[in-house]
């Protein structure tokens, strides 16, 4: 039996483009407040840092992420898609894409559902895990922009490789590699050196 | 660092009356049709039982359960949540809820979700799993009804304990623990035997 290498890849902010969606969507709707540019983007969560401008301001922030079609138009992240589909036809190599529902799920869980479907195509729906705790997900390796990754099981069976988003540019790696981009060779070169391994 | 039991614990048929919620509503909405009384069902998914007793009985069915509501409104299997609540309790063991969506995903990943939130409390939500293949998750216990549980991952991490079904009655069990209900203490005394093996 030959040992297959299990690749978990995040969705916000891997495949999807929350923050850049965000930010427009927010300066949209309003105009006149005051916001955070991408490249002072400093928290991993948004509304920790948009609470610090004014009281309010957090729950303006929640109003956008939360609204009905948020996940389902989000952009992706320049070349992930791409990436995952030939990620998944590699020798060896199950992807599975793992992401968190929002605490308001309502849309989230859905749209994030059919967001796969129309980006990476119906298959992936069999290949998709919502779970609040990753560590519970088995996997050789998990590609999340989120700098610190708890649950129940530590340490999880997975080495996170840190995508690099604005917020975690930063955060002390503690061993971990980054992947700045899916638009050129080196998620291949992860992976490959992650097969030999295992 | 002390070892905690996981245990993973499926929904429908196991926490939520699908199969009973289904008869009464195919009976209300077809009240002319043939239908298969609970102690007649013979095959894990209900389509394929149907189609064999007419061509479009198989549409009909599936009707019933892509309905909205039809995951909302499923009452309990009786005594599962009492019995999870005091499980989760239970000394080094956690506790999650392991469940596969429907193809039809549009109400019943926020359906169940909600049917969650309802019937063990908020906290519950992030103790959700959502996955085609549980054989990716992680656990040393999965309570579940499906006669032949398969994925990427073969053997799983978890052992299967067979939560039994009129579909399952006659299935080998190939080493596996059955539990027949759970308004006794026998899931009581599997979690405790679990333990003192891991
Ligand atoms: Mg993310
Ligand atoms: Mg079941």
């Amino acid at each position: 039996s030959q040992k297959r290498l299990r690749v978990l890849v995040d969705m916000d902010q891997v495949l999807c483009d929350f923050e850049g969606s965000f930010l427009v969507k927010y300066r949209e709707k309003y105009p006149e407040e005051p916001f955070i540019p991408l490249e002072e983007r400093n928290t991993f969560y948004i509304a920790d840092q948009y609470a610090k401008l004014e009281p309010d301001m957090q729950d303006k922030a929640r109003d956008i992420w939360n609204a009905e079609g948020f996940f389902l138009n989000l952009p992706e992240i320049k070349g992930g898609c791409q990436a995952l589909t030939e990620m998944s036809q590699m020798e060896d190599v199950d992807v599975f894409i793992c992401t968190s529902p929002l605490t308001f799920y309502k849309y989230c869980l859905q749209e994030k559902f059919k967001w796969v479907e129309d980006h990476l195509g119906p298959d992936w729906i069999s290949r998709l895990v919502i779970t609040k705790d990753k560590t519970m997900v088995h996997g050789d390796v998990l590609i999340d922009d989120k700098p610190r990754i708890r649950g129940v099981r530590d340490p999880p069976s997975w080495k996170q490789v840190l995508f690099t988003a604005p917020y975690n540019q930063k955060v002390d790696l503690r061993g971990r590699q980054r992947l700045n981009t899916w638009t050129d060779d080196c998620w291949r070169d992860i992976i490959e050196d992650f097969k030999k391994r295992i």
